[in-house]
Parts: structure tokens; C-alpha cells; sequence
């Protein structure tokens, strides 16, 4: 290592990822260092855990600040990010890297919404992202997406037939609304629904992904149970509203999670129709469901409150008509999805790191 | 019978029950009439197929009206109702007349508000009502009746135990959430979920009672299944929202319950959160969940549409502080739960009518 080298490397082992509590050179994360004496220029890749880092602008002024330190101040920097995302890879899914379960004790939270938007800002941010509807009372997601008379196709592979997930807005969608016709009831009894759940997941044909979201039906049942012991996924997010109806049954869901017969690591909490805001009265919040209760839970339980979605009308609109909110650009609801995004990849990053040390 | 009589109980029969679309007097309704010459003043009891029903007024007036027409304008009329709640009685619970379930496909809808404020809205207008909370993943009701740290007793009755259901604010409850330690998850299989409910309605010792209210867990599965197997009831109520994606779980929910595997009679349907309501705002009602898709359910299905339910700050606040908001005198929130119960007790009595028929 030449002394240049070495001063910019000796720079960045300043640069502490405040997830791994770990410098950024030990933990592997710098890539293609370059630099050019002439025009006194620096330029570097650093590889995230996950493409949905919302630590990026954090890393750049940190590098940069210490490059310029050792190097004098007319120094320039440039970071280049790419992701490889961490995941231990899910049991009977080799192709997928992180199964994330998004839960709650009650239903009507507004999970398929959260869920549904979820898995598009993280696609947004970068990742390749799948979306499974479990809720097979109930399936939602394909109202929320627009698929309502989607059918997917079947393929061999291997010789084993094969359902083909739906492409849209940059997802992967597969949902059991697409295979029994609309208005149709399901009065399944529960190891039935736990099978049929077990194989919409394992007989569709996903691409390599980085994250493979599952809308879970309410309550803490059968289905909660096979999934968990049968995939063992890398975390489970769970979806409340202030409501202390709503707050008991979230609590419930987090204590489900933990139990011993289940065990998925619960990375955090996120509260939905947090408040409602019409630019009818642009300056108050009406906290019709109470407040605050998401973060208290997240507090009690030791793990991550994940954000917070208002109740605007515009959410049930575009949701109503098949657009995912999420989508947009510079909404404050499209930014309060895309922060979520970044604080559920941020809190499975951690939740890794965790599990291997 | 003497010519009074006579002229009396023909002015009676121009009288119609517009629920059973006969005459009072063939329909068995006129009780004790009296009169009295010198006075000239007529009494009668009116028998009501229920106490809820929401026609006094209306019997009231029309009698009054068809008694002065035949005997002159200057006779009074005094109008008493009795009521022999109609029922058919439920197998495997002698002394309960009418089983009624409340559901709906999807949960967070406030199906639990709803009963519990039907429940006492019922009891409130002469009513003997039990209120089960079958919601064996979620059990909400203890937290919005204010008990929940209530301990039913266990009463031995002919050598075998019973539990002792809780009475309040003039009702009787049970609720599985009396029964497990709160916060404690209870991950159960459907067959084990479905047993354990049927012990909680048959091992109650209820009163001699008109009306059970079930608050059905979300979903349609074992449970709902298992209940109208072995009880038959008399009636689902579906309770909704506005929003499209509870329509489309709604109409589930009413064509499971119509479905040869379970035939439970839908009385109707009652829309929650119709509208959101702020007095820093009197003059607007916020439509934030969109508008009057319960009553175009209603319309769809040919059932009655039963009332809708506003979305108040000081609901959330009530029943979350365990008073039912159903429990206050003339307040609007009141008000519309009166007139539901009102309407739910009609449509069962038209029910049963066409029943037997």
C-alpha cells in the first residue's frame, strides 16, 4: 500500500457504520478506491447491506469530511453506492434473500396498504422486491395494485408446473385474489389455508430477490405458525393504528412472534392512520385514533418504531383505484413510505449483523 | 261481542304491521283492550314482536287515529306495548330466543364497537341481551365494556361447571379474554379454536336472554363454519366501512353466510366510520373512507341497510375508556345506535315472519 493509500484508508476507518457499530474498512464496505493527484480528486464505491440505506447522504458527508482532513480541504470526493444486500436466504426459497412477514394482531390496520406501498419504495430505492398476499380470507393486495382481473400464467420448470408472478410498478405480485373469482368466498378451515398458503409461496416462480414481502392474514393463527416454522423468516414488521384496541392485539402479535414455537425476529413497528390532515384545516392534526401508541409499543418491546402514515384521503383514493400512493414523487405520503423503506431495510441490516455475531 | 267491541276492533284492523304486512288484530297483537263511555277513553296493550321495535310512534298514531275515526274525535286512546320477543330458540341453548352474529370479512372495521353498542342499545330499550365476544385471536370486548380485568365465577349447575357471565351496564357478557392472562398471544389451530368457542357459548349460564350477540372474529373460517353448523342462528349482521377494499371483504362475508354449508338468514347491513366529523368544522362531513357503499351493498344483496355510524374523536375516546358511547342520553353518537337496534330487531322479526310462513 502506497502512503497515499494507506492516509485514505487510515481516513476512512473514522467512518463508523452507526447500524454495525463497526468502521466502514473493517466491515468490508469500500470498493474501487481511486484517486488522482493532478486534479486532487478521491473517488470510491461503498457497498451497503441493502440498497434502501437511508444513511446514504450520512456516509457521504462523513467520507468526504475525513478524506478532506488528511488530505487538505481542496480535496474532492465522490461516492459511488451499490448494494449487496444481506440475508440469510429463506428455507425452501433459495432464490429469495430476506422473507419479511408484515403482520398485526387486528385486522383493518391497514397492513395490505402498508404492505402494498412497502415493497414498492423499497423497489424505488433499488432493490428487487416480491409481493405475496397471504391474507387468503381476504386477499387485498390486487384492488391495491390494480390486478383485479389478473391471471397469472403457468410455466414448467423441472418438470413441476409453476404459477408466474405479475409484474407491476416494479414488483413481483402474487396474490391468491388472482386465482378464485372475485366475490367468491373462502370458508376454509385452517390447515387447509396453512397448505394452500405453504404452496402459492413455494410453487410460484420468483425471480432472485432481495426482499420478499408477505401481507399476513389477522390474528395469530395457523398460518402465522406454518410460515414461521416452516420458511424461518429474516423478520416480522408489524402494522398498528393509535388505537388501544388496536395497540392490544399489535402486542399480542409482537409476544406471538417471540414465542418459542414461532421465533422471527420483529424489526419494528409502524403506525397507520397516525393522524388525520385535510388541507381543509391545513394547520391541525386530528388524532381521531389517539396518539402516539405505535411508539410506545416499539419502547415497551425494545425494537424499532419504523414510521408513521397519516389518514389522508388521497391514500384511500389512489389505494381505492389501484395506484399505491407510494408511487408519487415528493408527496409527504410517498416520503413517509420511502423513509419506512429505509428504516425496514436499516433495521434487518442490524437484525443480521445480530444473528451472526 | 257487544257493538262497541265490534266497531273497536274493526277500526283496529285498518291498522297495518308493515314489517309482517297484516293487520294488528289477525296478527295477534291487541292485548286487554278496555273503554270506558262515560270517559270516552280506550286502552290497549299492543304485544311487539320485539321490545326494540321502532314503530311505537308509529302504532301509536295510526291506532289513536283509526279508534277516533269510528268514535268520534273528543275519545282518548292510551296506547301500552308489551313485547314477546319473537325467536325460534337455539339448539343447544334452550334459553336463549335469538342468536345473532355480527361479522364482517375484514377485521378493524369496528364490528366489536358495534356489538357491544348494539348489545346495550337493545338492553336499553327493554330487551333481555348477552354479548359474546367470539373473537378468540383478538378478544376486544373486555377493553370496551370496561373489564378487563374481570374474572368470571364458575357456578356448578346440575353437576356440571358453568362460568358465570359478566353483568354490566345492563347486559351479560363472556369473552374468551376474560379467561387468558392479557397481552398473552393465543396462536391456535382452527379445530382447537373452534372447540373452544363452542364451550364458551354452551358452558355459560346465561340468562333466559332475547337476543345473544356474537362478535365474530374477521375472516371466514372455522369458526364461522362451526357456529352455524351447530347453532343455527337467526341472523348476521355485516358491519362495514365506506372503503372499497371492506366492500369487496363485506360481500365475502355475506356470501359465506348465504353459502348451503352454513344458510345463516343476513338481517342486514351497518356501515361504520361512514363519515368523519369535527365540530371545529360543523358545517363538512369528511367522506375519508369514500361514500354509502354499505347501502349499496344492502341494495346488492336485497337486505335491509340498518344505519351507518359516524367517525367521532369522542367515540375512539369512549370506548376506549370502556364506556359504550351507546350508553348516553340523547347525544347523536347514541342516537344512531338506538335507531340501529331498532332497525336490527325489525329485520329479525320480518325475518323470522317470512320463516315460518
Amino acid at each position: 500500500m502506497n502512503p497515499t493509500e494507506a492516509r485514505i484508508y487510515e481516513a476512512l476507518r473514522s467512518v463508523i457504520d452507526p447500524d454495525l457499530h463497526q468502521n466502514i474498512v473493517d466491515a468490508g464496505m469500500v470498493k474501487g478506491l481511486a484517486w488522482n493527484a493532478e486534479d486532487r480528486k478521491v473517488s470510491l464505491t461503498l457497498q451497503l447491506t441493502t440498497p434502501a440505506c437511508p444513511l446514504k447522504g450520512y456516509f457521504s458527508s462523513q467520507i468526504t469530511e475525513a478524506i478532506c482532513r488528511v488530505m487538505g480541504e481542496a480535496w474532492t470526493v465522490e461516492v459511488t453506492f451499490s448494494a449487496q444486500t444481506a440475508g440469510g436466504g429463506v428455507e425452501m426459497l433459495p432464490q429469495v434473500k430476506n422473507l419479511l412477514l408484515v403482520g398485526s394482531g387486528k385486522g383493518g390496520v391497514g397492513k395490505s396498504t402498508v404492505s402494498t406501498n412497502l415493497a414498492i419504495a423499497l423497489a424505488q430505492l433499488g432493490a428487487r422486491v416480491g409481493l405475496l398476499d397471504a391474507d387468503i380470507y381476504g386477499p387485498n393486495v390486487p384492488l391495491l395494485m390494480g390486478l383485479e382481473h389478473a391471471k397469472p400464467a403457468v410455466r414448467e420448470k423441472d418438470g413441476r408446473p409453476f404459477l408466474v408472478p405479475i409484474r407491476k410498478y416494479g414488483i413481483e405480485v402474487m396474490s391468491l385474489g388472482f386465482l378464485v373469482p372475485a366475490g367468491q368466498a373462502t370458508p376454509w378451515r385452517g390447515p387447509m389455508a396453512s397448505n394452500t398458503l405453504r404452496q402459492l409461496l413455494t410453487e410460484t416462480d420468483w425471480s432472485e430477490l432481495d426482499y420478499l414481502i408477505v401481507d399476513m392474514p389477522p390474528g395469530t393463527g395457523d398460518i402465522q405458525i406454518t410460515l414461521a416454522q416452516q420458511f424461518r423468516p429474516q423478520g416480522a414488521i408489524i402494522v398498528t393504528t393509535p388505537q388501544k384496541l388496536a395497540y392490544a392485539d399489535a402486542e399480542k402479535a409482537i409476544v406471538m412472534f417471540r414465542m418459542p414455537l414461532v421465533q422471527v425476529p420483529v424489526l419494528g413497528v409502524i403506525e397507520n392512520m397516525a393522524y388525520f390532515w385535510t388541507p381543509a384545516l391545513p394547520e391541525r392534526k386530528f388524532y381521531i385514533f389517539g396518539e402516539s401508541r405505535g411508539r410506545m409499543l416499539a419502547e415497551k418491546y425494545g425494537v424499532s418504531f419504523l414510521g408513521e402514515v397519516p389518514l389522508l384521503e388521497e391514500i384511500v383514493q389512489q389505494s381505492d383505484a389501484g395506484i399505491p400512493p407510494a408511487l408519487q414523487q415528493g408527496t409527504p405520503v410517498a416520503e413517509s413510505f420511502h423513509q419506512i423503506a429505509g428504516e425496514v431495510a436499516r433495521a434487518l441490516s442490524r437484525q443480521l449483523a445480530t444473528a451472526t455475531v
